[in-house]
């Protein structure tokens, strides 16, 4: 395979597994090892490697990389806890559900994969996360995602059965490493792939999935709408460690051959249990688009912009009936639960300008995602709700307030918010800005935006920029809502700053490349990764050069540990004498 | 010259002057014309072009760009207003104060430009627009300035006088187009360039002030440290429409030989006369950083990173002495006060890091500029204040809400904040959140940071992504903050994207070059910058188009009108029932 003959490891860092409660639970994480503090006596003092939390599956494990086949997919590593939890049971594939065989000329094969059958809940079982959560049991897969979030695994369990967190873990997609949707924990992202009917292949997608996690993407959702869907989709489920998610509605919109008019339930059925049984993790479902809703829209400036909001709206005006995402919302619950699908209540009348941000059409379908909340709870299924958009920075906070209060805290999943709609080819940034407040604000997973938005369909470089601006945004908000983890990360840049260790900074850095690429622009030579300067200011203008030389000339003195000095306090007056003396018989100098 | 002899017009733009209250104020802005809508029975409808605050000066003037000559400079437009006002008078520049002869090859000559002598305020006047503004005048400056905000001239004298905004404008940079710092108005970008000691050259810089206000930075600081400062900043003010800033401090500097021990008062004032009669237009002075408040920066993570304070504080240990710059504030005041020069009260204590945000070095020095500000005024000196620097998101209200309440509403002028360390070589976006937020909260000026911050220094490319990253910021800031001209920009946006107006959209973007090139990849033929989709979605999945077909069936019935239906309304099924009919008999297609 093409897309991985180059393995992409990161400097200086290494794959490393925190074993669980039982030998088949190894939690993996990133580690980014230091080089040592050398002070200004010549003192070397290590520092501890950083462990941070790692997306980015078995393609950067330097021990595993050569197993690596895409065309068989990544070790199913949590079958043996499904099964040990002996309320499943396997069948044959559903009919009529054949893969879509490929017309068009295309490098990968419609691949088999393992011959797996699939897994479902025996009659009168559910199998959901948020199941056994309300039934007191921590499993396996939630003590996973409890290491990786450095939290007690009791904590998880909690939070899963408040429906205040979700863990999406289809029990067909067992290549899956868990992780948790919540906003007691880190904010995720996710990264939308796929292609459409005018761009893209197969072998793309995958390639722009495992490019997607390895800059940090925590969940992927596969938006194909053109050829090979079902093909497509089988390649990066077999292969992705993350969470996958859908719109059931664009399949069953291919099938429909295009026309809205043409959908029916039982079509968009047979395309969930289609995907179901591939193991797609969560489905955007657009069942608060009511049929009432729709004339709330028409004064809008930009009318509806959700995809599949249009669809169904389109649906709706055809039949003049209510959407039938809506009238059998129930009969999802049930497919949801038996493979443990969790539902992403889609905003189909999200605003799609800055002029309809936290309009009427937009509430009153939020409205509606309150009640099925509750109704698929019933069922025992996991939920989270989606949010706009496109949103200016004064209505951003309000978004989540309603959406917490009206849907019981159940987890918050925006597109972005973009803040202004002014600078397409930037809409990784306008976005990035509104995902960093509502993360902060207590939005639990952000979609990325890439700067291809309202332009075209991102390439890899795009996927890149995309998922690197809204790792910024979470962490931003992880930052500012005081997650020890994240303060750590930037304490340890931080560190390395103040400390000239420049490969250390280029390491910590969540793109390694470019920081070391931009620093090599002006400094490439190796003695310039370690010199107290950069070309930035160049030497004599360095102020953290500058400011070392203070700081040794303070440190020996008793000023260090006055937090108040004032100018009255003659032992400082003292001091500071002495030591400007010092100083200047020093040349100024203490790095020469 | 090189730099100029590819003009640089925006598409579809025009320059477009609009006279003010005498023939020689013509206030220029940016035009942006925009194709006719078509609606669904082929009515044509034109609308109306966007006219867009203009930064770019004459460089974007079709009708002016072949009369550019750079060693000329561009014509003193303010120069009748300054005379007339009688309140000045010539002088022979300072001596000892020629131009540092350029030694290193250089393709730009040391140019004498137009044999200008300096001007300076007579004896016992005062010529600052704070002074003006405070007798009830009202300057051609401030109608310029208002012309160009859309404001009522009053209301800015008012701004002024009060000292919540000011209007940079040192009375010998004459080719100046005015413009304003103040919460009331637009949010104002600056961009630094400048060479370092170890890059560029006065070329370089100039082409990067021309391609930064091209891009739309409000405000340029010159922080050149390495040879030919002089002569660059000549270069640099006499081409500059926008005003210019500089830390005097860092040629005062270069004049003792890169050794702050050899700094003094005197020699630093010399250099403030020097840049006054050069006509830079505010100066950055770090008169705030206490001897007594350096010990508080011992314990911090990143101690000092302001390079004046860094400076300062060496002085002032290696003296055992309190800042020069504070104790002789009042002489600063004087020669600010006679040339018009506006302070910018340097934060030599900013953090440098999320972990020592907000900490207690930091409001010391906040305290100090409170004070200063109070001084400054008292000598109709215009004054803002700077700010940080590294701020987690939920510290950042508190900086702009101390700052306003220590320094009376003075405007607040902040570097970022980055709102998290860990992304260098993407410091332009972690400070573009913190930029957009801290705006919206009342900082007047946002300092931009380009992707290379913390690696080296910024090339043309990275000028250009900061100022984008900060018009989005500070426009996004304007939009929250409720700016109506703000607003119309998105709407014109918005409705362009709604109609499939794609050269529309792309006129109208902050970047419209990059937008077709991102349009370009996928579907670069004429047709499709007007095809109803995009390569994102494909046609049979673009939801304005779907989003139209709706608006198209309800528009026409009593719907539209309807801000609240219900599914009793009897009425509104009929309707809905009819254009079921109607949708499907049309084949479900307005667009064929």
């Amino acid at each position: 395979m093409s897309i991985l003959s180059t393995p992409s490891f990161f400097p200086a860092s290494r794959k490393r597994y925190v074993t669980g409660s039982r030998p088949d639970l190894l939690v993996p994480f990133r580690e980014i090892m230091l080089s040592p503090t050398v002070d200004q006596q010549g003192r070397v003092t290590p520092n501890a490697p950083l462990q941070v939390y790692d997306t980015s599956g078995p393609y950067t494990d330097e021990t595993l990389f050569e197993t690596i086949d895409l065309s068989k997919g990544l070790a199913p590593l949590r079958s043996p806890w499904i099964l040990e939890r002996n309320d499943t049971e396997t069948y044959g594939a559903s009919k009529n559900l054949a893969p879509t065989k490929s017309k068009a000329a295309n490098p990968l094969p419609v691949q088999e994969f393992e011959n797996r059958p699939p897994l479902r809940a025996r009659r009168g079982k559910r199998v959901t996360q948020l199941h056994y959560a309300r039934k007191g049991i921590i499993t396996p897969e939630m003590e996973f995602a409890a290491i990786r979030e450095g939290i007690n695994p009791e904590v998880v369990r909690q939070e899963i059965a408040s429906g205040r967190a979700i863990l999406p873990a289809n029990i067909n997609h067992p290549e899956l490493e868990p992780m948790l949707i919540g906003k007691q924990f880190l904010v995720k992202i996710n990264a939308n792939i796929g292609n459409s009917a005018v761009l893209s292949s197969i072998e793309d997608e995958v390639e722009k999935m495992v490019w997607a996690i390895r800059w940090g993407a925590d969940t992927i959702m596969d938006l194909s709408t053109g050829k090979n869907i079902h093909t497509t989709r089988e390649w990066i489920l077999r292969n992705a460690p993350v969470p996958v998610g859908t719109v059931p509605l664009y399949q069953a919109l291919e099938k429909a051959g295009g026309q809205p008019e043409n959908l029916s339930w039982e079509l968009y059925r047979d395309t969930l249990i289609e995907q179901a049984e591939q193991g797609v993790d969560y489905f955007t479902v657009h069942a608060g688009l009511l049929l009432r809703y729709i004339p709330l829209t028409m004064n809008r400036v930009t009318g509806i912009v959700s995809r599949g909001g249009s669809i169904m709206a389109s649906w709706c005006l055809t039949y003049h009936q209510e959407n039938f995402l809506y009238t059998h919302f129930r009969e999802i619950c049930e497919i949801a639960s038996a493979y443990d699908i969790s539902l992403s209540l889609g905003d189909g009348l999200r605003p799609g300008s800055i002029a309809d941000a936290n309009d009427a059409a937009q509430m009153a379908e939020l409205e509606t995602l309150g009640e099925l909340t509750k109704m698929a709870w019933e069922y025992d299924v996991q939920v989270m709700i989606e949010g706009p958009g496109h949103v200016p920075m004064h209505k951003i906070k309000e978004n989540v307030d309603i959406q917490q209060d009206i849907c019981q805290e159940a987890p918050f999943y925006t597109l972005g918010p973009l803040t202004t709609d002014i600078a397409p080819g930037y809409d990784h940034i306008t976005s990035a800005i509104g995902a960093a407040m509502i993360g902060w604000f207590g939005t639990a997973m952000l979609c990325y935006v890439t700067p291809k938005e309202h332009l075209g369909l991102p390439n890899k470089h795009d996927v890149k920029e995309g998922v690197i601006a809204y790792k910024i945004a979470a962490h931003a908000a992880d930052l500012a809502k005081g997650h020890p983890l994240a303060q750590a990360w930037d304490d340890a840049m931080s560190k390395a700053r103040f400390e000239f260790r420049w490969h250390d900074q280029f390491h910590l850095s969540l793109d390694p490349e470019r920081a070391r690429d931009y620093h090599d622009e002006a400094l490439p030579a190796e003695p310039a990764k370690t010199a107290h300067f950069c070309s930035m200011c160049g030497p004599k203008f360095c102020s953290m050069k500058i400011s070392h030389e203070l700081k040794g000339m303070v440190d020996n003195s008793q000023l260090a540990d006055k937090s108040t000095p004032s100018p009255e306090d003659s032992l400082i007056e003292t001091g500071l004498s002495q030591k400007a003396e010092e100083f200047k018989r020093s040349g100024s100098k203490m790095y020469t």
